[in-house]
């Protein structure tokens, strides 16, 4: 399979300029970001990269971050996890307060906001110092030490995120947050202001796509049964309210986020990040669906 | 891999009486299935075929015949179908009528009951007798002509249907059914009450597993891309409200039915049918989903 | 108090010109009335009357016929009717199912749609021909014995009545309808066809105003104490999402129709129709708000 | 009528005794009240008074305090007011997130909480000292200027009105909340907090039933338009989820707190309070509503 002459079909059938998407404004450090970048590296289990592109410019990764956080507390909890946050997809817009309202506080997964603050809480709980030793992983898992928080974005979140706020002060009132609020929201902020880029996602990802292990030296970081899990959610709840349509035209396990990022994983083949900050009416990015939706097609397989 | 050995293995480690599940009462004619039946056929795709326990006798698939419909649905309509009908994920019980309420009458999915009924609907509209036609389809699928309806299934649904009477005329207020209530009801009640055995039904997803093909002569039913489609609805919407928990424990597509019976796939790989009429609180087989979780761990593979 | 002068003034200050509404036209009959209707008429305690314009044409009055099944269904059950609806302003638009759903087939209160379906199955299962009686009731109360069903408005309902069908067999399905769903609706859809004016509404309303007693012969229809209830209903939910809002505007119990009238009551002062067929967007009258709402401005005195 | 013999026939006929109900245990300081206290002032408009039990002992208002400040709203902004909060039933428990999700952060009416908050941001926006003010305005209705805030109960709502802090939170982030959140939930815990007996509020109210002007002096306090409206709005949604039912048994407009007490008018002629502190289901007096219901009918006039 010729890899980059596939991802050099895609950056020339696709291109900013037919995208009618927009760039996410509810802060304003996203809304500064160039909405002409678009970027994808594609990391193969023969750890063969490929790439096109702004692939390597760092972008704030938002949402995606909920994946790193779910895997810190999968390692830290095992099952017990699963009585504070549930595995369902959620059929409803990313934040949703009615949903908890019938539920009484457990968040529907861990990719709604919601379910994030909810592993968040448990992060603070558990971890002695949360923000540097979510750090420490992501380092890790790229072997890069220089990734970093965007403190900017941070604070921007932050003196905007009532939204947020609102949430964490509901499942408090209905028991299920365990911290004070602001250390919770603080971590929260932090996890979704880190600065990476395709190529150091893919890397990062390829740990879902190799079964829990790190790709060069096969340190096992979780397990095998937690590895499929983890899939089988970004699978199922991995893109907000279009879950289904991404399974639908992609076929892959992913993550997205506001920032204009989506990681996805093949299971034993290889793992992909794309970027392009314009993003469509359900908050996913417009190229990077459907650069993503091109390269299974391309490609020919998809997990289906 | 001993197939043979691992279905032997696991009708040794479940059995119906530790199950805490209940026969599904809604229907009458349901209720009198003997509690203690459970079966598994496995199909693998180099046609040979492993099972265990009542794999041969026939039961009501229920919701199982809405992967027929569809199929069906989108080989007369193509992508227009999507019009009427979504692919998302539902996250609510499986015959919301509040979710057609906020969103003009499209369900969510074609799985959820008013999904099935829209897919009646355009059947009823493109077919010059749906029942016959659905037959057809499906004894051509397993080389099978005595598959056939059970009448008394679908008089006794017919009886009690009222919600699904609601389903329908509701969507038909809002403009998203085409044909009278009567006929669809009619159709869809019959398809429900079709009776398989746990070896047809595998026989029958086989399509699904070979990219649409007919495995013994290699016939072309529906395309490459259709059947990715399927199997990714499958994946993200085939389990009521336990879609998530499904693709958590199991991580293959697959549709469930309240006669108890499963069907799940690995692409490429076989197709699996296990049918204990015990439902649990979602309504799905508790053995069955518990069989197929064992199948995925002791064969070593999902699709993730 | 001159009442006539107050009407004339009324008469003169609102006209259907300055109105923003619209005629209803879910159905075609009701489509079909002319939008410059607009008559009043009100009944004082001491047999005097007053109006203006087109008070003595009948009209279509739709859902104030709620008010005269309820009263009939008092008579026959008494405090037992309230196991199957309750007495709650709805908060939704008027036919919602959401509410059904979560609250087990027990309708919010007996003026939203499927409330009133919930009084036609009581009816339906106490009166020997209903129709028949509910016709016999309204003749009494006005003393006028022309009044009768429009047919072709009744027959239009039917034809496009899905929603309807939709509530009735949805609480069938939770428990909460006894009957056979056609004799229901068809009830339902008749005394919604009722044709009646100004003058024979506020006659027939004068029950309300007078303790539950005919004016003219003093003969007892129902009690003080179920009066006192059913003009508690009128004030809490007679305007279907804007009960509040006539509440806080007018201050007098009422019930509106999507035919145009609104029919009110000042306890122990009067009764007061008033007809323009031109609705807001919540389904009101959009003059006859207007023309009660100055009425209670104009004589200093609302219940409040 | 002779208002004292109906009092003590009331205070005979019920006692905590038979109350089902309990004490509100929400926050540690409302659950140590003595559940036996029971007291009720009637004050009639010819300023006679009369009463029975603990009705000169001071209890925590809270909601009723609601009334208050939507008058020192209505005095400060008119009509201008209705704009960030409707005047509709809500339809829904007295806190829910869920309607404010689908109506763009304007909540159904300002006795519900998220109302209330928003009058207090209203009042945190246009007062120099909105908690003496608030003060002040009491203690001139009723004439007392010891009635004071309970700290100890402010303290303790503050400390676990987690579900508060998610309502402000959410309605900035829909945009109708203009402060910070700190001042507008500490005003709001302090009104809630604040400590009045039957009398007082029976004092208090009387604005109410005399169109808006203090008794004593006839000092007008706000217009008759406004006094209507007030009271209209006391009457759809006095009572939490249960206004059509105080309503339907009651008839009067009026106020429930959940420390156990409410006030009631009857316009012209007089304003009466009650307290208990058991609760029934819905956070209403039991014993609160059962006097006042014996009062209309033992006086036979309620407004209908």
């Amino acid at each position: 399979m010729d890899y980059q002459k596939i991802l050099d079909q895609i950056h020339e059938e696709l291109t900013y300029k037919d995208a009618l998407g927009k760039v996410a404004s509810y802060i304003p450090e996203l809304a500064k970001v160039d909405p002409r970048k678009f970027g994808m590296h594609l990391y193969c289990d023969d750890a063969s990269h490929f790439s096109f592109g702004d692939s390597e410019e760092r972008f704030s990764i938002q949402s995606i971050s909920k994946v790193f956080t779910l895997t810190m507390a999968m390692q830290l909890l095992g099952e017990d996890l699963w009585e504070r946050v549930d595995v369902e997809p959620s059929g409803d817009p990313f934040n949703s307060l009615t949903q908890l309202e019938y539920e009484n506080g457990v968040p529907r997964n861990p990719f709604i906001n919601s379910g994030a603050l909810v592993i968040a809480d448990i992060l603070v709980s558990n971890l002695q110092d949360p923000k540097r030793e979510l750090l420490e992983f992501v380092r890790k898992l790229t072997g890069n030490n220089t990734i970093d928080y965007d403190l900017d974005v941070a604070n921007s979140e932050k003196s905007t995120g009532y939204r947020n706020y609102a949430l964490v002060n509901y499942m408090k009132a209905l028991g299920n947050i365990k911290n004070d609020v602001e250390p919770i929201v603080d971590f929260y902020f932090h996890q979704c202001s880190l600065a990476m880029s395709c190529k150091e996602l893919a890397q990062a990802f390829m740990l879902f796509a190799n079964r829990g292990k790190l790709l060069e030296t096969e340190e096992k970081i979780i397990s095998k049964t937690k590895t499929k899990r983890i899939n089988a959610l970004m699978q199922t709840c991995g893109f907000y309210d279009e879950a289904g349509e991404f399974s639908f035209e992609v076929g892959l396990p992913g993550k997205s986020g506001v920032g204009g990022g989506i990681v996805a994983i093949h299971p034993s083949k290889y793992s992909v990040a794309v970027w392009s900050p314009l993003l469509n009416k359900k908050g996913n990015s417009e190229l990077g669906m459907a650069a993503l939706e091109r390269l299974t097609t391309l490609t020919g397989f998809s997990i289906f």
